[in-house]
Protein backbone atom coordinates (compact mmCIF):
# COMPACT_ATOMS: atom_id res chain seq x y z
CA UNK A 1 0.00 0.00 0.00
CA UNK A 2 1.28 3.39 -0.77
CA UNK A 3 1.67 6.17 1.97
CA UNK A 4 -1.47 7.58 0.55
CA UNK A 5 -3.36 4.81 0.55
CA UNK A 6 -2.78 3.89 4.45
CA UNK A 7 -3.90 8.02 4.72
CA UNK A 8 -7.05 6.79 3.53
CA UNK A 9 -7.87 4.07 5.07
CA UNK A 10 -7.19 6.04 8.18
CA UNK A 11 -9.48 8.80 7.48
CA UNK A 12 -11.97 6.17 6.35
CA UNK A 13 -11.68 3.97 9.45
CA UNK A 14 -12.18 7.22 11.79
CA UNK A 15 -15.60 8.05 10.12
CA UNK A 16 -16.43 6.17 13.21
CA UNK A 17 -15.64 8.89 15.43
CA UNK A 18 -19.23 10.37 14.06
CA UNK A 19 -20.98 7.54 16.02
CA UNK A 20 -19.27 8.05 19.18
CA UNK A 21 -22.30 9.58 21.30
CA UNK A 22 -21.46 11.49 24.65
CA UNK A 23 -23.90 12.41 27.69
CA UNK A 24 -24.08 15.91 25.97
CA UNK A 25 -26.60 16.49 23.54
CA UNK A 26 -27.13 18.76 20.38
CA UNK A 27 -29.80 21.31 19.71
CA UNK A 28 -30.78 18.89 16.68
CA UNK A 29 -34.34 17.59 18.07
CA UNK A 30 -31.95 16.25 21.10
CA UNK A 31 -29.71 14.31 19.39
CA UNK A 32 -26.58 13.04 21.47
CA UNK A 33 -23.43 15.17 20.39
CA UNK A 34 -20.91 12.84 19.02
CA UNK A 35 -17.41 13.13 19.56
CA UNK A 36 -16.39 14.51 16.59
CA UNK A 37 -18.43 17.14 16.29
CA UNK A 38 -16.92 17.51 20.02
CA UNK A 39 -13.59 17.69 18.58
CA UNK A 40 -14.64 19.94 16.03
CA UNK A 41 -16.09 22.13 18.42
CA UNK A 42 -12.87 22.15 20.75
CA UNK A 43 -10.56 22.84 18.43
CA UNK A 44 -12.12 26.00 17.22
CA UNK A 45 -12.11 26.93 20.75
CA UNK A 46 -8.57 26.71 21.12
CA UNK A 47 -8.38 29.05 18.08
CA UNK A 48 -10.70 31.49 19.77
CA UNK A 49 -9.51 31.83 23.08
CA UNK A 50 -5.72 31.72 22.96
CA UNK A 51 -5.77 34.94 24.12
CA UNK A 52 -6.98 34.13 27.91
CA UNK A 53 -3.56 31.26 28.03
CA UNK A 54 -2.00 33.83 30.41
CA UNK A 55 1.15 32.36 31.35
CA UNK A 56 1.45 29.26 30.08
CA UNK A 57 3.50 28.79 26.92
CA UNK A 58 1.16 27.31 24.63
CA UNK A 59 1.50 26.11 20.96
CA UNK A 60 -1.30 26.65 19.13
CA UNK A 61 -1.16 24.30 15.96
CA UNK A 62 0.01 21.44 18.35
CA UNK A 63 -2.82 22.13 20.37
CA UNK A 64 -5.39 22.32 17.83
CA UNK A 65 -4.15 19.11 16.57
CA UNK A 66 -4.36 17.46 19.56
CA UNK A 67 -7.74 19.02 20.20
CA UNK A 68 -8.22 17.33 16.54
CA UNK A 69 -7.30 13.56 17.70
CA UNK A 70 -7.83 13.35 21.18
CA UNK A 71 -10.77 11.57 20.76
CA UNK A 72 -9.91 9.06 18.41
CA UNK A 73 -9.07 6.18 20.81
CA UNK A 74 -13.05 6.27 21.95
CA UNK A 75 -13.56 4.57 18.42
CA UNK A 76 -14.10 1.06 19.36
CA UNK A 77 -14.67 1.33 23.02
CA UNK A 78 -16.80 4.76 23.07
CA UNK A 79 -16.63 7.43 25.61
CA UNK A 80 -16.29 7.07 29.09
CA UNK A 81 -18.69 10.06 30.67
CA UNK A 82 -16.67 11.96 33.29
CA UNK A 83 -18.66 11.17 35.99
CA UNK A 84 -18.46 7.43 36.03
CA UNK A 85 -16.24 6.83 38.15
CA UNK A 86 -15.96 2.64 37.69
CA UNK A 87 -16.12 3.26 34.18
CA UNK A 88 -13.19 5.91 33.96
CA UNK A 89 -11.05 3.50 36.21
CA UNK A 90 -9.97 1.31 33.29
CA UNK A 91 -10.40 3.77 30.55
CA UNK A 92 -7.18 5.07 29.59
CA UNK A 93 -6.01 1.37 29.13
CA UNK A 94 -8.68 0.72 26.94
CA UNK A 95 -7.60 3.44 25.54
CA UNK A 96 -4.20 3.24 24.88
CA UNK A 97 -4.95 -0.21 23.52
CA UNK A 98 -7.59 1.46 20.84
CA UNK A 99 -4.76 3.99 19.58
CA UNK A 100 -2.67 1.29 19.40
CA UNK A 101 -4.97 0.03 16.83
CA UNK A 102 -5.99 2.48 14.61
CA UNK A 103 -1.89 3.71 14.44
CA UNK A 104 -1.49 0.71 12.37
CA UNK A 105 -3.55 2.24 9.70
CA UNK A 106 -1.01 4.68 8.96
CA UNK A 107 2.34 5.14 7.89
CA UNK A 108 4.95 4.82 11.08
CA UNK A 109 6.51 8.29 11.07
CA UNK A 110 2.52 9.56 11.26
CA UNK A 111 1.30 6.62 13.73
CA UNK A 112 4.11 8.04 16.45
CA UNK A 113 3.36 11.92 16.06
CA UNK A 114 -0.21 11.21 16.66
CA UNK A 115 0.93 9.14 19.39
CA UNK A 116 2.68 11.74 20.97
CA UNK A 117 0.27 14.31 20.59
CA UNK A 118 -2.48 11.84 22.21
CA UNK A 119 -0.04 10.81 25.08
CA UNK A 120 1.02 14.88 25.86
CA UNK A 121 -2.58 15.24 25.92
CA UNK A 122 -3.68 12.78 28.52
CA UNK A 123 -0.77 13.52 30.54
CA UNK A 124 -1.45 17.45 30.95
CA UNK A 125 2.68 17.83 31.65
CA UNK A 126 3.16 20.78 29.15
CA UNK A 127 1.57 24.10 28.93
CA UNK A 128 0.33 23.21 25.25
CA UNK A 129 -1.62 20.52 26.89
CA UNK A 130 -2.56 22.40 29.81
CA UNK A 131 -4.64 24.29 27.59
CA UNK A 132 -6.02 21.80 25.57
CA UNK A 133 -7.36 19.89 28.67
CA UNK A 134 -9.30 23.05 29.54
CA UNK A 135 -10.82 23.60 26.40
CA UNK A 136 -11.55 19.86 26.14
CA UNK A 137 -12.93 20.49 30.08
CA UNK A 138 -14.79 23.49 29.29
CA UNK A 139 -16.45 22.46 26.10
CA UNK A 140 -19.15 20.31 27.40
CA UNK A 141 -20.21 23.04 29.96
CA UNK A 142 -20.67 25.87 27.59
CA UNK A 143 -22.48 23.44 25.38
CA UNK A 144 -24.69 21.93 28.19
CA UNK A 145 -25.60 25.27 29.09
CA UNK A 146 -27.39 25.65 26.09
CA UNK A 147 -28.47 22.07 24.54
CA UNK A 148 -29.65 20.81 27.92
CA UNK A 149 -33.86 21.56 28.46
CA UNK A 150 -34.59 22.54 31.39
CA UNK A 151 -35.23 20.60 34.56
CA UNK A 152 -33.09 16.94 32.56
CA UNK A 153 -30.51 15.75 35.08
CA UNK A 154 -30.56 12.18 34.95
CA UNK A 155 -27.37 11.28 36.38
CA UNK A 156 -28.13 13.58 39.23
CA UNK A 157 -25.54 15.92 38.72
CA UNK A 158 -24.17 18.69 41.22
CA UNK A 159 -22.45 21.87 41.10
CA UNK A 160 -20.27 20.42 43.92
CA UNK A 161 -19.12 17.89 41.85
CA UNK A 162 -19.09 19.55 38.65
CA UNK A 163 -16.60 22.26 40.35
CA UNK A 164 -14.72 19.45 41.88
CA UNK A 165 -13.94 17.88 38.00
CA UNK A 166 -13.27 21.30 36.81
CA UNK A 167 -11.24 23.12 38.98
CA UNK A 168 -7.91 22.16 37.06
CA UNK A 169 -8.92 24.67 34.77
CA UNK A 170 -8.99 27.32 37.32
CA UNK A 171 -5.32 26.30 38.15
CA UNK A 172 -4.31 25.95 34.27
CA UNK A 173 -5.81 28.84 32.68
CA UNK A 174 -7.69 31.18 35.13
CA UNK A 175 -8.95 33.86 32.41
CA UNK A 176 -11.04 31.01 31.50
CA UNK A 177 -12.95 30.41 35.08
CA UNK A 178 -15.41 32.72 34.55
CA UNK A 179 -16.82 31.08 31.40
CA UNK A 180 -16.78 27.65 33.55
CA UNK A 181 -18.41 29.29 36.68
CA UNK A 182 -21.10 31.43 34.59
CA UNK A 183 -21.90 27.94 32.90
CA UNK A 184 -22.59 26.19 35.82
CA UNK A 185 -25.07 29.03 37.21
CA UNK A 186 -26.87 28.81 33.83
CA UNK A 187 -27.01 24.87 34.72
CA UNK A 188 -28.37 25.30 37.92
CA UNK A 189 -30.71 27.95 37.38
CA UNK A 190 -32.66 25.76 34.44
CA UNK A 191 -32.20 22.68 36.52
CA UNK A 192 -29.66 20.65 34.77
CA UNK A 193 -27.43 20.71 37.80
CA UNK A 194 -28.83 20.16 41.37
CA UNK B 1 -19.54 42.33 27.21
CA UNK B 2 -16.20 41.31 28.48
CA UNK B 3 -14.21 39.71 25.46
CA UNK B 4 -14.60 36.43 27.26
CA UNK B 5 -18.64 36.61 27.07
CA UNK B 6 -18.58 37.56 23.33
CA UNK B 7 -16.49 35.09 22.65
CA UNK B 8 -18.52 32.16 25.02
CA UNK B 9 -21.58 33.64 23.52
CA UNK B 10 -20.23 32.93 20.23
CA UNK B 11 -19.14 29.54 20.88
CA UNK B 12 -22.25 28.33 21.87
CA UNK B 13 -24.18 29.92 18.76
CA UNK B 14 -21.88 27.65 16.58
CA UNK B 15 -23.36 25.18 18.47
CA UNK B 16 -26.01 25.58 15.21
CA UNK B 17 -23.31 24.56 13.14
CA UNK B 18 -24.33 20.34 14.43
CA UNK B 19 -28.04 20.45 12.93
CA UNK B 20 -26.74 21.78 9.66
CA UNK B 21 -27.20 18.70 7.66
CA UNK B 22 -25.47 17.56 4.67
CA UNK B 23 -26.15 15.02 1.43
CA UNK B 24 -23.41 12.62 2.75
CA UNK B 25 -23.89 10.19 5.41
CA UNK B 26 -22.50 8.83 8.14
CA UNK B 27 -22.22 5.05 9.65
CA UNK B 28 -24.43 6.09 12.13
CA UNK B 29 -27.35 4.23 11.03
CA UNK B 30 -28.09 6.49 7.96
CA UNK B 31 -27.93 9.50 9.31
CA UNK B 32 -26.71 12.51 7.27
CA UNK B 33 -23.67 14.13 7.89
CA UNK B 34 -23.65 17.35 9.42
CA UNK B 35 -21.43 20.33 8.82
CA UNK B 36 -19.74 20.02 12.24
CA UNK B 37 -18.63 16.70 11.91
CA UNK B 38 -17.38 17.22 8.10
CA UNK B 39 -15.01 20.25 9.59
CA UNK B 40 -13.63 18.22 12.05
CA UNK B 41 -12.71 15.03 9.51
CA UNK B 42 -11.68 17.37 6.81
CA UNK B 43 -9.05 19.65 9.34
CA UNK B 44 -7.61 16.45 10.69
CA UNK B 45 -7.38 15.37 6.60
CA UNK B 46 -5.30 18.25 6.43
CA UNK B 47 -2.86 17.51 8.94
CA UNK B 48 -1.99 13.96 7.55
CA UNK B 49 -2.11 14.94 4.19
CA UNK B 50 0.23 17.76 4.24
CA UNK B 51 3.18 15.55 2.76
CA UNK B 52 0.84 15.48 -0.56
CA UNK B 53 0.70 19.34 -0.95
CA UNK B 54 3.58 19.20 -4.01
CA UNK B 55 4.99 22.34 -5.34
CA UNK B 56 2.23 24.69 -3.15
CA UNK B 57 3.68 26.71 -0.28
CA UNK B 58 1.06 25.89 2.09
CA UNK B 59 0.83 27.35 5.87
CA UNK B 60 -0.89 24.23 7.42
CA UNK B 61 -1.71 25.78 10.43
CA UNK B 62 -3.93 28.76 8.88
CA UNK B 63 -5.80 25.46 6.54
CA UNK B 64 -6.41 23.79 9.46
CA UNK B 65 -8.06 26.99 10.91
CA UNK B 66 -9.72 27.65 7.57
CA UNK B 67 -11.22 24.22 7.26
CA UNK B 68 -12.54 24.95 11.08
CA UNK B 69 -14.30 28.14 10.02
CA UNK B 70 -15.10 27.08 6.64
CA UNK B 71 -19.00 26.00 7.19
CA UNK B 72 -19.71 28.48 9.95
CA UNK B 73 -21.29 30.60 7.24
CA UNK B 74 -24.29 27.96 6.57
CA UNK B 75 -25.71 28.52 10.30
CA UNK B 76 -29.05 29.93 9.17
CA UNK B 77 -28.84 29.14 5.81
CA UNK B 78 -28.34 25.32 5.42
CA UNK B 79 -25.87 23.90 3.28
CA UNK B 80 -25.97 23.86 -0.85
CA UNK B 81 -25.67 20.57 -2.19
CA UNK B 82 -22.47 20.70 -4.74
CA UNK B 83 -24.47 19.93 -7.52
CA UNK B 84 -27.48 21.92 -6.86
CA UNK B 85 -26.64 24.42 -9.73
CA UNK B 86 -29.64 26.61 -8.97
CA UNK B 87 -29.11 26.95 -5.32
CA UNK B 88 -25.34 27.61 -5.90
CA UNK B 89 -25.97 30.33 -8.04
CA UNK B 90 -27.09 32.70 -5.33
CA UNK B 91 -24.77 30.33 -2.36
CA UNK B 92 -21.64 32.67 -1.86
CA UNK B 93 -24.03 35.96 -1.43
CA UNK B 94 -26.39 34.36 1.34
CA UNK B 95 -23.07 32.83 2.84
CA UNK B 96 -21.51 36.09 2.93
CA UNK B 97 -24.69 37.78 4.73
CA UNK B 98 -24.74 35.17 7.28
CA UNK B 99 -20.96 35.41 8.05
CA UNK B 100 -21.64 38.88 8.87
CA UNK B 101 -24.21 38.15 10.96
CA UNK B 102 -22.15 35.63 12.92
CA UNK B 103 -19.18 37.95 12.71
CA UNK B 104 -21.10 40.69 15.33
CA UNK B 105 -20.73 38.25 18.35
CA UNK B 106 -16.93 38.67 18.18
CA UNK B 107 -14.55 41.42 19.04
CA UNK B 108 -13.79 43.08 15.90
CA UNK B 109 -9.97 41.96 15.28
CA UNK B 110 -11.41 38.26 15.59
CA UNK B 111 -14.43 39.26 13.31
CA UNK B 112 -11.39 40.44 11.05
CA UNK B 113 -9.80 37.42 11.37
CA UNK B 114 -11.86 34.91 10.75
CA UNK B 115 -13.69 36.63 8.06
CA UNK B 116 -10.12 36.89 5.74
CA UNK B 117 -10.23 32.93 6.54
CA UNK B 118 -12.84 32.63 5.08
CA UNK B 119 -12.78 34.87 2.14
CA UNK B 120 -9.12 33.13 1.44
CA UNK B 121 -10.69 30.00 1.63
CA UNK B 122 -13.20 30.92 -0.53
CA UNK B 123 -10.91 32.86 -3.64
CA UNK B 124 -8.81 29.54 -3.58
CA UNK B 125 -6.16 32.37 -4.75
CA UNK B 126 -3.69 31.28 -2.17
CA UNK B 127 -1.54 28.32 -1.91
CA UNK B 128 -3.34 27.46 1.70
CA UNK B 129 -6.72 27.69 0.41
CA UNK B 130 -6.14 26.03 -2.59
CA UNK B 131 -4.82 22.69 -0.38
CA UNK B 132 -7.40 22.99 2.01
CA UNK B 133 -10.47 23.48 -0.78
CA UNK B 134 -8.95 20.28 -1.68
CA UNK B 135 -9.33 18.63 0.97
CA UNK B 136 -12.91 20.40 1.09
CA UNK B 137 -13.41 18.59 -2.12
CA UNK B 138 -11.87 15.21 -1.63
CA UNK B 139 -13.94 14.27 1.80
CA UNK B 140 -17.40 13.85 0.57
CA UNK B 141 -16.06 11.31 -1.36
CA UNK B 142 -13.87 9.49 0.50
CA UNK B 143 -17.07 9.37 3.29
CA UNK B 144 -19.15 8.57 0.45
CA UNK B 145 -17.58 5.51 -0.57
CA UNK B 146 -17.76 3.63 2.77
CA UNK B 147 -21.25 5.47 4.09
CA UNK B 148 -23.62 5.17 0.80
CA UNK B 149 -25.95 2.36 1.06
CA UNK B 150 -25.33 0.33 -1.94
CA UNK B 151 -27.14 1.40 -5.11
CA UNK B 152 -28.61 4.81 -3.20
CA UNK B 153 -28.11 7.59 -6.16
CA UNK B 154 -31.46 9.64 -5.55
CA UNK B 155 -29.67 12.58 -7.22
CA UNK B 156 -28.69 10.44 -10.22
CA UNK B 157 -25.24 11.20 -9.87
CA UNK B 158 -22.78 10.08 -12.93
CA UNK B 159 -19.11 9.50 -12.62
CA UNK B 160 -18.78 12.31 -15.87
CA UNK B 161 -20.46 15.27 -13.36
CA UNK B 162 -18.19 14.57 -10.48
CA UNK B 163 -15.21 14.41 -12.41
CA UNK B 164 -16.19 18.06 -13.52
CA UNK B 165 -16.66 19.40 -9.99
CA UNK B 166 -13.38 17.76 -8.71
CA UNK B 167 -10.85 18.34 -11.41
CA UNK B 168 -9.68 21.10 -9.51
CA UNK B 169 -8.16 19.20 -6.92
CA UNK B 170 -6.09 17.39 -9.97
CA UNK B 171 -4.82 20.69 -10.98
CA UNK B 172 -4.21 22.20 -7.20
CA UNK B 173 -2.73 19.08 -5.40
CA UNK B 174 -1.97 16.25 -8.25
CA UNK B 175 -0.80 14.35 -5.56
CA UNK B 176 -4.20 13.73 -4.37
CA UNK B 177 -5.84 12.86 -7.28
CA UNK B 178 -5.42 9.02 -6.83
CA UNK B 179 -7.52 9.14 -3.63
CA UNK B 180 -10.19 10.57 -6.03
CA UNK B 181 -10.30 8.60 -8.71
CA UNK B 182 -10.17 5.64 -6.43
CA UNK B 183 -13.09 6.90 -4.39
CA UNK B 184 -14.38 7.15 -7.62
CA UNK B 185 -14.60 3.58 -8.85
CA UNK B 186 -15.83 2.42 -5.19
CA UNK B 187 -19.17 4.50 -6.04
CA UNK B 188 -18.99 3.35 -9.21
CA UNK B 189 -18.91 -0.25 -8.16
CA UNK B 190 -21.22 0.67 -5.40
CA UNK B 191 -24.06 1.86 -7.94
CA UNK B 192 -24.11 5.48 -5.77
CA UNK B 193 -22.93 7.09 -9.28
CA UNK B 194 -23.97 6.24 -12.44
Amino acid sequence: MSRLDQQIAFIQEIEKLKTVTRYNMTLDHGRAENSAEHSWHVALMAMLLYEHKGELDVDLARAIKMLLIHDLVEIGIGDTFLYDEAGRAGAHEKEAASLKRLMTFLPEDQALEISELWNEFEARETDTAKYAASLDGLQPLTNHAVTAPDGRNPHHLTVDRVYDKKSFIKDYVPDLWPAVTESVDICKAKKVFD
